[in-house]
């Protein structure tokens, strides 16, 4: 089987390793740049001092926060027109996966033209984009390892995946300091959906050699350390292993796509706004036991016999509720989002056939 | 603990993957391509093949032979010219290690001039320097994942290693059907070589969470296929786990260094022509044992209790010699040979401390 596997981001790993911030830009060439950060990341005063470093180091740092944890069309058109009359040469996208995705919105629209409705799908950018530096604050998407962004259609509410091998990263700084500032819950649903990344792209039909080795690793990070820095969010050493635990997994998803749990989890927060790690907690558990057959050797490699156990009490420790009954999703509902969940794209490359059928059963055990 | 991790060298990995040469090569905007192949490479009639694939394909590619197993100072400065005679912008690199090194090496003083000697060491190259493709036929040094050149100088004879991130190569081919070409005493040597840099890597003082990934990685490939890949040389799938192997410890090396092993084989193969896998097969499972109280837990996790038996099992399933006398090393050199092991640079990363003592040491056990 052939595979190819193509690392665009540098890591940059370590307690304190933000200081290298400016360096890293300046390396990277970068002179007037735009920092994306998310409206709830300027009381932790990061973003202040990710503008003090830059210009001491004479780049010209402009700061925009306009956007909510779900960017859409309008804020990335609002980031371009912020970008555009700063006349910006790079970006540096600080905070959780929605200031990655806007960061990376803003630099489809900024150097392609257009409406980020044009670039929904992969490789529609014929134009070069400009280097970016990410600083990803949560343990979770991933989204630093990814070519992808996640934008909401503001008249639609369609979630577009936009993606193209120029929007990666040229480096992430995953720096155990700065995710302190994740709170409990976000440190939870965040960390529960890295987990689903890891143990998703270990086993869906496209994965590689590649995409293995690094699913693996991130299952082993996040695994051993998940518990752990929920009971003590100040473990700096637990903090490091799930950021680089959720890159890694970031990885693996770039390299081998996701499978039917995250099918499953859009259509619950379309239609009832639970949040993505909560739907993924309730439903991963029984998406392994509708696999098992399809793919219990690869299950057995993480966690031996009882993999959906382990995910379960993973779920527990987190306080994450295990019933789809209980996130106020109603019985009657789920054979329409079930149709719904059989035309997310990630289904397709779930390691058992997937379909309508198949997210009932799963909406019914998880109920 | 911090670290960075840069993957430079895109990996595009399968059977027939060759065939995609000159698409490849154009996607980086080759015109106009050295082809570095070692003599022994012609036979094979792949070098042929690159140079027609990539002329249909309007790139002009001239074929350069004019080196030995082992680079020197002169065989680089008589690539140089013949680059320099037709213009090129970029190189393709095909055949095993020297291959490879080589065309390191032409690129470092094509581009940046003077001599390969002024390269010595790590980030001399002040200018950039031309995209190259890498085609290794051999699973061993895994020199397509590094920026270092190992490069002789042809009056003293000295191994110079001149690295630079702008030497990495963009993209490797990794294709089992090419690695067929390999003979089997090569298939033995570079092989075993490729294991050793698995298991060194995964030790050394400045292993990374990310040196680790691939280091056991490529020891699960490389272990689980060496044996198989001797026995049946047409074994497509296990040709492909040694090349991938090799890379993947090529990874390792490139982000953790190497250790005691090959400090004490260098001057084995300086003084008596050594081929450098065989001094390496009679020596690692001996640093094994000697290094056993600084690195138990780590070997532990590659093979339980007995890695340094499973080593030498494997050396004797390749047929290598296993005693250091049988390699006409006579007795009262070891002294001298230990002092020169000590001065060697990988021996500094050893997990245990690593001195002429300690080479002594190893060597006696070894004999």
């Amino acid at each position: 089987m052939g595979f190819t596997l193509d690392i665009r981001t540098q890591v940059v790993f370590g307690e304190s390793r933000f200081q290298e911030l400016a360096t890293l830009a300046r390396d990277l060439g970068f002179s007037r740049t735009l920092l994306v950060s998310d409206p709830g990341m300027q009381s932790t005063g990061y973003p202040d001092q990710a503008v003090a470093m830059l210009s001491a180091a004479g780049i010209a740092a402009h700061a925009f926060h306009d956007f909510s944890p779900n960017p859409d069309t309008e804020m990335v058109e609002a980031g371009r027109i912020a970008a555009a009359a700063h006349g910006i040469d790079s970006l540096v996208a600080l905070g959780g996966g929605s200031s990655l995705d806007c960061a990376k919105g803003i630099n489809f629209v900024l150097t392609n033209g257009g409406s980020i409705r044009d670039y929904w799908g992969f490789g529609k950018a014929a134009r070069p984009m400009l280097p970016m530096i990410a600083i990803p604050t949560t343990a979770g998407t991933g989204s630093e390892a990814q070519s992808y962004a996640l934008i909401s259609d503001a008249a639609t509410h369609a979630k577009m995946a936009c993606g193209d091998p120029k929007a990666a990263f040229r480096a992430a700084i995953l720096d155990p300091l700065l995710a302190r500032s994740q709170p409990r819950e976000v440190t939870a649903t965040a960390g529960y959906d890295a987990i689903s990344h890891a143990v998703e792209s270990y086993v869906t039909t496209r994965r590689t050699p590649a995409s293995n080795v690094f699913a693996r690793e991130a299952w082993q990070l996040l695994a051993a350390n998940f518990a752990r820095v929920l009971r003590d969010p100040c473990d700096l050493e637990a903090r490091g292993a799930m950021l680089l635990g959720a890159h890694y997994a970031g990885v693996a998803i770039e390299n081998s796509m996701l499978g039917a749990t995250h099918a499953c989890a859009n259509p619950l927060t379309a239609h009832y706004g639970t949040t993505h790690g909560v739907a993924i907690a309730a439903l991963l558990p029984h998406v392994v036991r509708w696999n098992w057959t399809a793919a219990e050797s690869l299950y057995g490699e993480l966690a031996g016999a009882d993999l959906a156990g382990r995910l379960a009490e993973l779920a527990a420790a987190a306080g994450l509720p295990s019933r789809l009954r209980d996130l106020g999703v109603p019985d009657e509902a789920l054979p329409s989002l079930a149709e719904e969940a059989a035309t997310q794209w990630t289904g397709r490359f779930n390691p058992r056939p997937f379909g309508a059928a198949a997210a009932l059963e799963i909406y019914q055990s998880a109920y």
